[in-house]
């Protein structure tokens, strides 16, 4: 599928101006790659979060949620491989002291070519890049005269491994302070805490803990919009299963989270799974599960069969038995585990991509158009717009008595300015599934007209149905 | 009122015992002052949460809600006076190289005097304090002869400010890498929005813009569980309004704000206003609402009239206009605010210490005891137990059939083993309501007995009436 940055740069266009998503720090010029949810954003990732939650955790027995700090033991990273392994490598130009990420200089090189060279640069880079062969790599971008945009020389310094994790210092600048790291993954709270939640919660393998939380990460070139940032929230399952069951696992959970994604309401030919042929050490199985953005398929989920590799880190590391007894084979073990990982500012994006439209409503006599966020009802940060016709003759009083049943159920919007076609508009342009028009007739036969966001039919319905009405279209 | 060491001692083990909270990075020795939040602690977290931001922003038409980043631009913190004074006094002994705060340093040595004396040594400390006087306080902890308690002498260092912000670098470590900090407070997210919220919500003055989210303070001593931790998550409403009318907000805000403690069920005699004194250089006036924790009254939320102060750094340092359009009174002014600021977690400890009851369950026949939650349904992690009394006998298909249609609606949990009494106990262990057993007599008549875990009655009722009776206990 073609990718359409039109629509891409559209789409952050109307995050910005209906108060979804702001550049963080904006009136200070920004920060670079962080951003701020605004009103409807907020409300938007709070709704998926949630989903998310529920779906994982009151929706299945053996799935018990924790929230573990942001700020944990140094020693995790180091267990975990990410003091070692967790960077990227770089290259500066001696010239404009300016620093690259190597594959990002290469690949901005190989956009500047035929498809077919393209594709050779980019096959050579990823030889290169498997090997760890660094030295090989420096000479291979000397080669093809790679130059840096500012200084336009070639003058190069060696590759070097830039680790993406966030260092702070925790305790007073004397003795008693540490190094410690912000997590660069939600997964070892989950790992560390494993034979807490197991004991105090009697689990009994198979069974998953759940977590939502921020992460951080330093990327050199952080880019498109909150696809990748340097702060972000990750929504993370560890199952933990018995080891040789794995395989089963990995294959339920691959199905089940792209059932769940299927129920958000995303077109089924806007997913697939996107198999890992480079698997990491520790992962026995691992895929994707990519959406088609407006910048082209990329991942928004990943399911990884981890083994028993981080439990059994930690186990080194801490010196603590991290096995489970498992009472049906009368064996102790350290279980295998099974992943599911995914991004949710990605996946706010994801929706944000699906929802979006800009239809073209003209007819012969008038040029009319509008944009319309088709949100399902349960993740749509408002649910209900509540309109009085005019500001007088008790219909706001009625109004707001329907305002005051429903606010308890759910997040209602009330405006009794401007006409009520500019007030549908901005109602189309925020998502909000009904609008609901208080007018004269209310008040003779308690009738309201119901204006639906995707087909802009509108229909008369008794006013005490409003309520019934919209909480069962957030059940779907 | 007295303390309570034992009660509070009691509470921090039944956390870690029951899955509610577990020392962060336990298997590694713990992090100081820093908790992880186990399975029930984590759900608890959450309904707090959800209850505080859906009081805040669903019920309040004025109110919206957004989600700002903890990074954000390190001149932020310049305008709002954290880098210049958001620190504590510190003194080292230069012996064992041990480094004190040195208002803990006095108290400490204080508490091994007699009252009257004791309250002395406090006052003098306080008015070296209150005028910055360092070399006066260091020549008083000379003349106390206060030593330190691991070299026991009193060489001591000058003392100096010991900033409580955490830093980090943002970029690679080359020319672009900048110093920023993780925020010490969510309040900044508001302001710094201020105007991206008002304009693209069309939010009309007065009205208030709401966040929860992490914050992080380097506490010297970080002490007493999760009531001062280094790593904490706040739950913040800046209230925009028209200067001249901050008086009449703060007046109304704190009075809804202690009738919402209320309405968690707290008793009204376990909460007190507690005016400050002195007030910080930019309010108008202020007060905390206190809870009678097991270890004394202690501050849960603040309640601050801060003035235009936020707003005008903001406006001084972005060198942008923070200024508002009143079209009710044709001017331009920049508002003056409004805060509420509670901890998230001291809300937790607060609503546990209010919920924790030990009691002494027995007869002239047998000892008895248990330990209960008496969390209101709305807050309680799982709302509903259900429990076939046998395995067998169909027993299990009936709950499992209840158990799937309750479970899309609240958190039930599903326990078949052990005899009823033991699986009463343990949901009164983690504040489970209402339990439901199914016995011989549901396949019969239709009927299952709930207990109710306050008053330990059970009853039978209509197995088709459970979901509702659960429900309508959660909306009060």
């Amino acid at each position: 599928m073609a990718t359409d940055q039109n629509k891409f740069q559209a789409i952050i266009s109307h995050c910005k101006e209906y108060g979804f998503i702001f550049q963080s720090s904006e009136i200070y010029d920004g920060l670079s790659a962080v951003y701020d949810y605004g009103q409807y954003g907020a409300e938007l990732k709070k709704n998926i979060r949630d989903y998310w939650w529920k779906s994982m955790t009151q929706m299945h027995e053996n799935i018990v949620g924790i929230d573990s700090a942001i700020f944990m033991h140094p020693t995790i990273w180091k267990a975990s491989g990410h003091v070692d392994n967790f960077s990227d490598p770089m290259i500066d130009n001696k010239d404009s002291k300016k620093r690259y990420r190597v594959d990002h200089l290469i690949e901005a090189y190989a956009d500047t070519l035929p498809e077919a060279e393209k594709d050779a640069v980019i096959a050579g880079m990823e030889a290169f890049l498997k090997e760890n062969d660094y030295a090989g790599l420096k000479q291979f971008i000397e080669d093809k005269k790679i130059v840096c945009g500012v200084s336009g020389t070639a003058n190069w310094t060696e590759i070097r491994q830039f680790n993406l994790m966030f260092s702070t210092q925790l305790g007073s600048v004397a003795e008693d302070a540490s190094e410690i790291y912000l997590r660069p993954e939600t997964a070892q709270g989950i790992f560390v805490n494993f034979l807490n939640v197991q004991k105090t919660g009697r689990m009994k393998i198979p069974f998953g803990i759940a977590q939502v939380g921020k992460a951080f990460r330093n990327e050199i070139v952080a880019r498109q919009f909150v696809f990748r940032m340097r702060e972000f929230e990750q929504m993370e399952m560890q199952f933990f299963v018995r080891p040789g069951t794995q395989q089963e696992w990995y294959a339920y959970w691959k199905e089940e989270r792209m059932k769940w994604h299927k129920s958000l309401g995303l077109k089924p030919e806007h997913l697939q799974y996107h198999d890992h042929a480079k698997l990491a050490h520790y992962a026995d199985a691992a895929v994707d599960i990519e959406y088609s953005f407006p910048i082209g398929f990329k991942e928004v989920e990943g399911i990884h069969s981890r083994t028993d590799f981080d439990l059994s880190q930690h186990q080194k590391f801490s010196g603590k038995k991290m096995q489970y007894f498992d009472p049906e084979i009368n064996q102790n073990y350290i279980p295998y585990v099974v992943e599911t990982s995914i991004g949710l500012d990605r996946c706010c994006l994801m929706v944000l991509s699906e929802s979006y439209e800009e239809q073209d409503l003209s007819t012969p006599e008038k040029e009319d158009s509008r944009v319309v966020l088709k949100f399902p009802p349960k993740l749509a940060p408002i649910k209900l717009a509540i309109l009085p016709l005019t500001k007088k003759d008790g219909l706001p009083e009625i109004a707001k008595e329907l305002m005051a049943d429903c606010k308890k159920n759910f997040y209602c919007y009330y405006e009794e300015k401007d006409s009520i076609g500019r007030r549908y508009r901005r109602q189309d342009a925020i998502g909000t599934p009904f609008c609901v028009t208080i007018d004269h007739q209310t008040k003779e036969d308690g009738t309201v007209t119901v204006r639906h966001r995707d087909s802009m039919e509108q229909e008369r319905i008794p006013l005490a149905s409003v309520k019934e009405m919209v909480m069962k279209s957030m059940m779907d």
